[in-house]
């Protein structure tokens, strides 16, 4: 089985981070591509940061996904999955929804830890877009200058206590671990808390391999079918091939 | 890996079913185990009925998880999945969260295709219990009398029907196939429906399998953990070793 | 007029705090029966020990409601209450929608105060599961260890105080007393109080009388229609009558 | 115990209905008082006409409530009931918080059943207030010209039929005959339906009855304590005297 | 264009505040009157003020909106708009509905800074009769005695800290100052804060030249259309005409 | 005033329909420009298209937004709106945000017709990102092969059924007709339906020149805020010279 993780982000160290996790995680006939965006910024906090993602994320998928099985749009919020989605005849998904379909399954409740405070006001858009506010528990988030590379080193220990304070006082049943950057860190911190934790990279790995595994039939019908043929221009070639149903 | 899959049904041609489904989908190295339920009914279309499976799938879940990694409750509704959650150290899973887990990350929208249309008042309070109704586009079910451990082959055109036009009239961006009872169906319907399609059984067990993989940790705090130790009597001695602390 | 608690757990000392709230509740010429489960926990505070005081529930319900014109389950969180009301011909309410219900036609924000912090995972489920979240002002609850059959004298003080919170800091606008440990502590309670405050057991008392009353009918078709006849096995023998049809 | 039902139309047909199913319905030491209003409309059936129900219940209420125990507002809709609530020390209640607190009590959804297409969307809009539109099976509804002391005698047949309707089609557990003007109707359809039928008129007696009954305390603080003292002008003599904490 | 403002309450401070803060923000062309209710309260705070606030008005709305092109309720909350949006063929909208449209374009969640505490428990029900509770950030409010007619003088240090409040803790977007007695405020605050602030009355203002000029016609049918002719008595005789469609 | 429509999308055509009504609908001194994407699609009709829109309106918007005082997304769905309200200084707004403003100011619930079935799934997650779906009665739209520029002219009558239907079968109290190409349509029908219609160009030049007279101030702080710098690459130089703070 072939996945293909994109980061919709320039960071190629956040891409060494999803690698990493990515490799740890996956069935060992698993194999792992990421590739990183050609253009964007560094890591996304806000909507026009998604918006800019979700438009590299599809220019790489649309190049890259033929002979894969899957694709990962590997950043918390999941910027431009539903339309990916669409684009693609193999299963796409994202972080988020991937770290709370995890969650779901281990318990009622979960919190998002978030290496920021801006990010917040997204991923509550996001967590409200799949219908689950009412089982987010709280977020919590650091509000220190980063540097997206060694966050998880950097501030381990403030990080803990956000997850500790989250079960303690605002009922989570399991912690989410929001964001590329902190990739890795559930191996980490899962000994230390009372909780089950998760994060994105690894349960978007899991839930890719079965969607693959249960091969479910595509989408010839309905919302996400590719969208229907009509005019358009500029648009880079592998998409406009998808487009047109002349192969990717 | 090894998964225990308990039937809260007394009906062993359902289990049968569900162990086929369970190993066509399990990898190599998992070990699958089907339990039945000792007593309850044949299979659950109403509160009642799920009340009585809830307490017979608590009985043998603390009676045989033992050297088990991951129990599944292997009835659609899930019942007393939330408490036997609470009961074991182990990830313990439902097929419904589990089949609704898969259906999210293929669409926005589902809809739910029911052995009969008295089940579907309950359904419908798993999935608001859920959050998710919101993403529920539609249920559709037989009316029919029906054979139990026959009805997938008896009724296959109209189960396909009722998928065609839960996508056609209803908007459904992915079919759930609801009930052990339809377990595998989903490997037939597959290539004739438009959306991708899933059952709850190979969700499962892909799900338990995922969780099982993540390591995320157990239930040491939050409301999930073992209940608090007090005053009991005339529970079966499984349940109350677990309660007491003194193991399985 | 004959109405029959149950006491889903199998603490007598509860049992004898619930017969002594109703009796001062009900009509002259209403007779009051107090079960108490012969198995399950002294007090429900989780997910499993309400699955188990749900099937304890309708074992003493199915044995003993006949002669009866309507049956309360005495525990708040209404462990039972849906399959139950199923499973007879006479009215079934739980202590949480009677709490609630009356609540709900004094004010249009409500509290609810606890003898617990663990319980208020489950009790948020259940307020859920009637759609009456958006009416929940806030949960308030002791945070200490109790003697169940003397927690209203011994924390009388820390609960007029929770009380009084919820009122000043939370908008509450009626206080809900929760569970059958605190049955009678409305009646202290009022004359201290800014805003009126309910409890489940005389709730449910007065309301269940109300239906006797009203006479609306039964259950001969819907979602609450006795389950479908279909095999079943081991069930108590009075539950087995009634899902035969042949008498209680 | 004194009941005070005001209806907060000028149509004496309609308070004789309600005066007698009042009376069929109320406890032998209750006393029965009906008062209607003297200005305003036939019958609300419009957020307009709710308006001017609205005042003219206050006017009556504030004039007439003194040596009642409870006050209901006899009209579907419940206008004014918020308020009003506010300004006597007595509880006040609607028909339809009434009713549908019946209903709740007896099955998970309902169906108001209307004597117009009209008045649905106002309704709609207070059973949004109470936060119960999830439970809202459906609203079905007569759509002809009608005489209001005789609707429901001229139109027997076809709300039958609608009632079967919403259990059949919609889903509904129970049946919420919506106002006034069909007082007393539930006792001859109850035989006719397969499942429990109410009404506002002897739900509110009965649930006025329970709040003097657990005589919950007053609101001396909270949102529903009497207004804040401040200038106004104008206002008929019994509101000022109570606004002004000189007595009714 | 002719824009009438009824201030439901009778403080002409605070009618001469409502005056100033539109004309401020009128096109040339149009042309501002405002209009007092002669009976009612000072200002609305609670379900009996706006209970009585509609119902004044109506009347003034009935009697005085000939010649006019469009018509503002003009105190927060709304008193009554949805009742005299039926009764005129105008279009007619409130403070609230109006703040709240300027403040989702501005931004996503936005806070609500009100003169009162009590006022919170009736604003919050606005908000949720608007479907817009989701996008609630807060609400923050003074909590002292206030003379209505200076308010904003009075507490312009502590209302501008409430907003500050909002933004920071809270996670406001954009600040609704909240009630007639606030109009014109915005104009001051808005350089100190760091969010978009918006108010009533000059929201109202330019929503209603807008929906005048868009021209989209007006309700001829569906459930705001004029109240269905009926039997009624008692009405002033503006209200009365055009119930019985002979004009204003 | 000046303010800057851009068009998500390659047509011109539908940006001249765009100008037209612009033109038709701004106040005298409002000077209108439209710019129309350099590279997508005809028109939206999916998340995927929504997705290539939103990063070409963004483009277009850095290029071309100075000197304007507002600048508005036309293309229904608002695709990229809160990325680059975000990114800008001034106000920006959609067309979908912008319909439904003046929809909820007209009436309670409002429908919405499409010019494709296919557009509908996304549609109705934007309505749902904007916390409406409770206002929503429905949505219904052409199910033809369209000619994106005369859509309005060969469908007439089809559209004005849906319209119809809409408020008689759906209870929509306002018509919101969806989708730049129908641009001025709602000037045709409006007299020809019972009830307001409202289309989202007219309502968004109004909207803008309402949030530039109101000078409300600008998102200096909160989730609106320009994102923070951080490092970028192969963006458009007029948006890296936005995410710089060194100008537009």
């Amino acid at each position: 089985m072939k996945l293909l993780l994109v980061n919709p982000n320039i960071s190629t160290e956040v891409s060494a981070l999803i690698e990493a996790e990515a490799r740890r995680t996956a069935a060992p006939d698993t194999r792992i591509t990421v590739a990183t965006a050609p253009f964007g910024v560094a890591y996304i906090e806000t909507r026009f940061e998604a918006l800019v993602g979700a438009y590299a994320a599809a220019q790489v998928a649309a190049q890259a996904y033929a002979q894969h099985d899957a694709l990962i749009v590997a950043a918390f919020g999941d910027p431009g999955v539903g339309g990916i989605r669409e684009l693609l005849p193999i299963p796409v998904i994202g972080l988020t929804e991937s770290a709370l379909a995890s969650a779901c399954l281990l318990g009622q409740r979960f919190s998002i830890i978030t290496i920021s405070q801006r990010i917040q006001a997204w991923y509550r858009e996001v967590v409200h877009s799949y219908g689950l506010l009412d089982r987010l528990a709280s977020m919590r988030g650091l509000d220190r200058q980063l540097s997206i590379g060694s966050v998880q080193q950097d501030h381990a220990d403030r990080l803990a206590q956000l997850c500790d304070e989250a079960v303690r006082q605002d009922g989570a049943d399991v912690i989410v671990l929001a964001g590329a950057p902190l990739a890795g860190l559930a191996r980490t911190l899962r000994d230390q808390l009372p909780v089950p934790v998760v994060d994105g990279v690894s349960s978007a790995v899991r839930h890719a391999e079965t969607l693959v595994a249960l091969q479910p039939g595509s989408h010839r019908g309905g919302s996400f079918e590719t969208p229907p043929v009509k005019p358009h221009k500029g648009l880079p070639e592998a998409i406009a091939r998808i487009l047109a149903r002349t192969g990717p």
